[in-house]
């Protein structure tokens, strides 16, 4: 079902010096599949993240949101990440705290550091206890096989009813440093009904101080993650992390200021955005890939408020489905954004080449063959132009197919 | 596939003194239906309404607004309501302006009224033009068919794609005096697309000062029509209209702080409610009625922003379709609504009579077949408590099925 999901061949995921990835079989829900990772870090490296909005999130985040804090209260760097899949430790209270903490514990013991220099992910059903025992359990096996090329080893490890492995990675030269950049992600291709999380990790080799890290991952989010929907439900365990090993020979970046920065930010959201794809293009039931671009605003606010409008309506999305040239509904999702003073009569709306609606009303040039024309198209660009300013947003999403609502209506037993 | 829809009997729909409703065959998108429909009142009648927050509001939204600011300004009253279904003139820009207007000058000069005392609404299709010539010849027909007792017909003149038509009758005793109201509605059961309007209409003879109407109607209609939602998409062309004709011989009510406002307002809040609930009843491939409950908030904003965030969640929506206990999804859903403060620690759920989850996490004593065993019901009551104040806030909604896909994605030949 994925929509033009590229093939990855794993020979071409470039190991990223200072990262070693190891996975297990632990039986956190189901057997026979990896649903632990471990990701260690040489020394040295830094690391930041953003993490779900949701106010019940995950014990998982609560718990990386404290290490990570401690971190920058001068304690001592991160040097592992564990993921499980199968079960998300969301709302699951103070049992569920204790347990994310746990799972720290063990494998700080394990492998010789400390609790705080490791940051749990949880991704799977909420609202049952995580089964710490099996956990823990797998954690030796996973340390055991830990090697640098196993990044499309552990893109499975994460995937829970994800239908493809998610990954990606580049090389760029930077004041003449290569930097190596490899990221992973999952979520959204979701099978059974209870596993919404999304999770990204992108590691690169240049050294990135941590306030600029710190700055640079949020930024990243907000033009990669932060743009994609599938159907609007954000997660209690949503959670984006970059890891910067500081092993390239590029001097390390300390300010924003500079061209190196500039140069890396320029690759890590390239990046990023097409692990934020992969996820849409593997979206629960998705047949059409959907961009859609809100232009010419007041503000980036204002335009990614109209692109939601457009991209989470379920009138929208069926229509597209349908290859149905429904267009009107795209100008009602507009006029319902809330952007109250939104003069309607200005706004311009384009269908890939096809110019559907002028000045608020239909284009009298407008054919609804050539709108359907492009909507049979299964990669589709959503153009408006508010006619308010010079912001503008971009947004990825799919469609909303009779395969989203058995995916989600299957029962999970 | 309507749930629990009752069965209306046309006789029980009782006339209301002072209106007339008479429709035609006017082949506006489709031959050998009712969809022109005009309600005539006596002179001396009020009308107040509330319209859609759309930016993209229909021409005739625009021109019932104005109509009524006169009115408002020391005009003559309004004296016909006219309604058209099969295109909703949104989208259509100073054509469809023109013809809204066009719509009120013809049925004037039939009726010999003034056309500012004409209010249009039309519900179908966007973005196409209103087919102004067989509109006009249709008036005629309507005009001369004109009955009191034509609610039944009525009702059946504003569906579209709704599977059934709506309508609800009730008279109450206030101070002694008999008033009657009765009231029809149309939306959400849309078969075809394109189809999204939420069209109310509720006469009573009652007589109401201007100033107090306006306030009746819109505490009405957050307590009724503002409190559905089947798929979050607000039509362009939403309206919902209060007529008070005066016929009764309860005394004027010229006062918000009377008795018998108060029992007026109770009768009108019912009959509202129960027109907004036969909407959802007849949702777009709905199979389950649901009312979301969200108490103990700091105030009914917030109350109601967690109401909307679980009753428009497609993975709530299809987790109820399946009957499927999957409940950490409505504890994903309130963490998400953007109570930025939201203690989740404090948070109460109940399904029907089932204790859920207590203090944010599972009851220790919650068992999954107790969950589905109210999952399979019809008729489900999601209760929310927040622990934060006094403020609680109610709506009604329906599941996300196969048919609301099919539904949609029918294509609109």
């Amino acid at each position: 079902m994925a929509v033009n999901f590229p093939s990855i061949d794993p020979a071409q995921l470039h190991p990223v010096a200072g990262v070693a990835l190891g996975y297990a079989e632990a039986n956190i829900r189901k057997p026979n599949r990896k649903d632990v990772l471990v990701i260690s870090l040489d020394e040295g490296a830094t690391v930041a993240g953003v993490f779900t909005s949701n106010r019940f999130c995950a014990a998982p985040v609560t718990v990386c949101r404290e290490h990570l804090a401690k971190v920058r209260e001068g304690g001592k760097g991160i040097r592992a990440l564990v993921v499980n899949t199968g079960n998300a430790n969301a709302g699951t209270g103070e049992s569920g705290l204790a347990h994310a903490r746990e799972t720290c514990t063990e494998l700080a013991r394990l492998a010789g550091i400390a609790p705080e220099q490791v940051l749990p992910f949880s991704t799977g059903v909420i609202l049952e206890p995580l089964p710490i025992d099996r956990l823990k359990a797998g954690l030796p096996a996973a340390l055991e096989c830990r090697a640098a090329a196993h990044w499309f080893e552990a893109a499975q490890a994460i995937m829970t009813t994800d239908t493809l492995p998610k990954a990606a990675s580049r090389q760029v030269t930077i004041d003449g440093h290569t930097v190596t950049l490899t990221g992973i992600s999952k979520g959204a291709g979701m099978i059974k009904p209870n596993m919404a999380t999304m999770l990204g990790f992108l590691a690169f080799d240049a050294a990135v101080a941590q306030d600029v890290l710190d700055a640079l991952v949020k930024d990243v989010a907000d033009r990669s993650f932060n743009c994609i929907t599938i159907d609007g439900d954000t997660s209690t365990n949503d959670s984006f992390m970059l890891i910067a090993t500081g092993k390239s020979s590029l001097p390390a970046v300390t300010s924003t200021n500079t061209p190196a920065y500039a140069a890396l930010r320029e690759a890590v959201v390239a990046l990023a955005q097409t692990l934020a794809q992969l996820i849409v293009r593997d979206g629960e039931g998705a047949t059409k890939f959907m961009t859609v671009q809100v232009e010419g605003g007041a503000n980036e606010g204002e335009c990614r408020q109209i692109a939601y409008a457009i991209g989470h309506s379920p009138l929208v999305k069926t229509a597209f489905y349908a290859s149905d040239p429904n267009l009107g509904r795209i100008l009602a999702a507009i006029g319902y954004a809330g952007i109250a003073d939104l003069d309607v009569a200005k706004i311009e709306l384009y269908l890939g080449d096809v110019h559907v609606a002028t000045k608020g009303g239909r284009h009298p040039a407008y054919r609804e063959e050539d709108g359907q024309r492009v909507m049979k198209e299964s990669e589709i660009t959503i153009r408006v132009q508010l006619g308010r300013g010079s912001a503008q947003a971009t947004i990825w999403t799919c469609d909303l197919s009779h395969d989203y609502v058995s995916i989600n209506a299957d029962y999970r037993s």
